[in-house]
């Protein structure tokens, strides 16, 4: 990884270097590189059928920029088409791969990467999105709360349980705080201030426990959220305010009350039974579930049944909801879908799923939650991307809390963050890695306030990565005014209702919040932007969002975080020209600058 | 990388880390950890389902070396399990993967890996392998040379040559120089006194071409070579003197001149037909075939027929050869083999091809040519091993030549050299890595003498690197006596014909490879190590091979090489104990050392 501010040779996914992305399998595409090196001639080197294949590429004039510009067609002949450039060089040659400048061939997996024929959900890449787990945002009926005691799931009554009440009870699926889409809806206009354009819903429907991911009818909203009336007065709501709803699509396994579940546990010649997988093992239940939890059997995509009711029939539960408003799904669990109670030929049935999403809605966004690194899965034939806890999230929050979600201490330094950023960042397709859902928080990890001990100045600075960085940001409900957890840890501690007497909140927060919000959307450059690093520290990083344009001119972003609470000086070198902060309006020339790194910096290029 | 003598934490392969390679598949293996960093914990983490399973790691006490042990049971739940360790330290802790320590979670592509269930053909570390273009080896029965005139290919006349004719035509495959089978026989003390145990020969089998890469039957011997009586004799002789014998496996495409293709030629309706695909494609043949050369159909195995006839039928190529006493296979442009005139489902050809290989020899040894980058292709269904061009040969020699094989200029250092070096290997399961089929030049490449401008001391250099690192060594005949070739280039220059006079040989270096041949061969530790590097400076480095016994004491080898051809004195720090040099009987003792690294050093720990 170069800490530089100027490449000696550049190449990435922008306009000035890619002429287009995705463009059509079997065609070709413009792709240029641009070097201060002495060079003698640039060829392009492509992968084919597993050898490498020399390009020419030709000197082209006339384009901004400092040094010479080089263009080749390269050919896309499979839907991952990896490539790199050799530079020769008076006595020398040198490669240009993902991974920077090297005298000797690298491996396939560091060469640039072209999806062919891939279309991305550019809208996502413009949105900033907020998580709403329904239960805990707000009572917009209290008409069809869950009352205590009107139902039973496995063998205790659930609970009405009141707003204020604080989270109280490990592992408690029972206690309904009452929460439903109509507060949703209600709050649009709170949401539209605050800048948000998406919204990833947890799940919605009909289900016994409070966080819905034992769907007992996928094809229903919840009543206790105010059902289908109340879903299409939040979709058009939400249209109406500019917001798009990300459904979350809960496939590996379902409720145990399910009706598919129900007739397959009924009888043994039901045909429904081979829509699970069946065993014998002691102190387990009978069936594959989720962790062997009994109330969560694991769906088998071995069955034919089962990958047509979800994924590829003509009525899918993928499709339904995307006719009924949704524009996208997040995959739980998206790592463990497969056959025979296993996840066996997971992608494959990726495949089918975002090919069924697609036929339905051209720009459908589907990510996956994959909690852990993502990397095989991004290829651009299944999801679009996926939750970023590996590439983002995770390492982020473990440099400015000093910890893990699970509370491990850890001496994480500025410069390691910025190689394990970089490390997977750079693995992925260029429109994988925009496509990442980014997020610091959510439902199932500790808040990031509670992580930083409530710093809000640490809390801002977390922030402004999340805004800056590659990939879609995601907010998660109630951070932004300060909610924050009563107790130590994970789930279901960050799953405190969010308050909406306005004198609990933090309007500071919350108004640094919505100015992040606002540059992130009017900043193109945030949208489409190629990362690196420019400069790290053991308590500051700076990172550079880039997008050269056809004629070679340079658009750019510097964020700037630090994880100290106390005002903290950091010297780097910034790219040449003018900057101006995008909050404060401050200027100042590029070169060595030294600036105030607490709390975050988002220099924009005048 | 870390170029460092003493690890603070290590895990690798051998037996003190790992009890067993290859435990079947549902079992547990128990592996550990040794570190000098002070622990509080150690915990294994394991890839499962794509999520992270935690495990608890004992410590043991009793085993030798630095430092403490920890213990765990790896689950082998998979045929590649990915897992990494976490040490937990007061106020910190770190994972170790393969890259080594680091505060933050790697992407699992730098996990260590574990195949379960798969047996590698350990005989083959043992080996020392010379690869034979038989035309040019060694004539041992002239009564069957090829004679001018005596057939017609590609519209040409055949020419017979005269064994000290220098090669002269450039992509001649017309000119045979007579050498065959009982030529090999003949020189198989001569083999033997230079400690060779295994033999490559390019294909054997009957072909118009010199090279014999267009093979008119598969099942039978070249008559010109000396058909299969000479076949057997060889075979019989070479168990005798302990040398097995892999075969050159071209599947890809065949030559046009075989039956198969000839009746698929026939008629329009010939159940061959559909052996190859056909296409109406303006300037090339109206089938597929080898970089579009007409000579060269491609088979397609998306026919049923194809995989029997080559692969899995009883009576295949395959295994016709295993049990006519090959060792295994060495499988000419294995990336390209495929369904459809492409490479599509390469590796479940591959995984056919090895399966069938392996019933009908346990410990077949089978390896792919793959010039480029081979990391997808190897992780133990499909192929054992790769000829090591990427990760081994091409870089060795762009070092030392100062220049690719193509002859473009490069200053590759010897830093980057441990790093591109490291990268390859690294990225491997260990025991493919074992089973990389290493070398410095072949029938395709230019000679190592060429590339090297003749200079012995620097060839001494590149064959110390070759017969100390990981995987099997080859040379390729007559390099030893400093055969080189006669014009600037790749082949054919590099396929001159073996010098028999040994007036015409370099007997010092002769000695000195016989030299190095013994002591490769009878220390285990250069056959089953693990390898890390020691120090790189831009013109040496010293890697270390090491194996740890069950009881946690350690063997160990340094080779040290210089690409100057003049005395290059190198200070590098040895690990602790004494050490003599394999060839001098010099001895040292470790700790900061500087000696004289030109030509090579091999270094023993006593």
């Amino acid at each position: 990884m170069h800490l530089t501010a100027a490449l000696p040779a550049q190449h990435d996914h922008t306009p000035g270097y890619t002429a287009q992305l995705g463009a059509p399998l079997g065609g070709h595409v413009r792709i240029r590189l641009r070097t201060t090196l002495p060079v003698e001639g640039v060829r392009l080197k492509v992968v084919q059928v597993g050898e490498i294949e020399t390009l020419p590429a030709q000197e082209v004039t006339g384009l901004a920029g400092e040094g010479r510009w080089f263009e080749a067609e390269l050919p896309l002949h499979e839907a991952r088409v990896r490539y790199a450039w050799q530079l020769d060089l008076p006595g020398d040659h040198l490669n240009l791969t993902r991974l920077g400048l090297h005298h000797s061939r690298r491996g396939f997996r560091s060469w640039f990467q072209y999806l062919a024929g891939y279309s991305a959900p550019e809208w996502a890449w413009k949105s900033v999105f907020y998580q709403i787990f329904p239960d805990r945002f707000r009572n917009g009926d209290p008409e069809n709360d869950v009352q205590t005691g009107e139902y039973i799931y496995e063998g205790r009554p659930v609970e009405r349980v009141d707003w204020n009440h604080p989270v109280d009870a490990w592992g408690d699926i029972h206690g309904h705080y009452g929460g439903d889409l109509a507060g949703i809806t209600q709050a649009l206009p709170y949401l539209k201030s605050l800048g948000v354009t998406g919204l990833w819903l947890t799940p919605i429907f009909t289900s016994p426990s409070n966080h819905r991911y034992d769907i007992t009818d996928y094809r229903a909203v919840d009543p206790h959220l105010g059902g289908e009336a109340a879903w299409d007065e939040l979709v058009t709501g939400a249209e109406a305010a500019g917001i798009k709803i990300v459904l979350d699509g809960v496939f590996n396994h379902m409720g145990n009350e399910n009706a598919l579940f129900q007739a397959a546990l009924a009888a043994e010649d039901a045909p429904e039974r081979a829509m699970f997988t069946w065993r014998d093992t002691p102190g387990k239940p009978p069936y594959h579930s989720f962790f062997d939890v009994p109330t969560l059997p694991k769906i088998d995509y071995g069955n034919e049944r089962a990958v047509e009711e979800f994924f590829s029939g003509e009525q899918s539960v993928v499709r339904h909801w995307l006719r009924r408003g949704a524009a996208g799904w997040r995959l739980d669990v998206a790592h463990m879908l497969g056959k025979g109670g296993t996840e066996a030929d997971n992608l494959p049935l990726h495949r089918t799923l975002k090919a069924a999403a697609r036929q339905e809605k051209a720009d459908a966004y589907v990510f996956g939650e994959r909690f852990y690194d993502p990397e095989l899965a991004l290829d651009g034939q299944g999801e679009d991307g996926a939750m970023n806890y590996h590439g983002f999230g995770l390492p982020v929050m473990q440099w400015l809390a000093g910890a893990t979600y699970f509370g491990e201490p850890s001496k994480l330094d500025g410069a390691e963050l910025a190689e394990i950023l970089w490390d997977a960042y750079h693995a992925l397709p260029p429109q994988a890695a925009l496509n990442m859902f980014n997020l610091l928080e959510s439902h199932d990890i500790g808040r990031a306030h509670w992580r930083l001990a409530g710093n809000r100045t640490k809390y801002r600075a977390a922030l402004t990565l999340l805004l800056a960085y590659a990939g879609v940001p995601c907010l998660y409900y109630g951070s932004e005014i300060g909610l924050s957890q009563s107790r130590n840890g994970n789930m279901p501690w960050c799953r405190e209702p969010m308050p909406w007497d306005e004198g609990q909140w933090d309007t500071e927060l919350l108004e640094h919040v919505r100015a992040l919000v606002r540059v992130r959307r009017e900043t193109p450059v945030l949208h489409t932007g190629a990362l690196r690093f420019l400069h790290a520290e053991a308590d500051a990083i700076a990172l550079l969002r880039e997008v050269t344009d056809a004629e070679g001119n340079v658009a750019q972003v510097v964020a700037v975080a630090s994880r100290r609470a106390e005002p903290h000086s950091v010297t780097l070198t910034l790219p040449g020209g003018e900057w101006q902060d995008a909050l404060s309006g401050a200027t100042l020339t590029g070169g060595e600058v030294t600036l105030d790194a607490t709390g975050g910096r988002l220099l924009l290029k005048v």
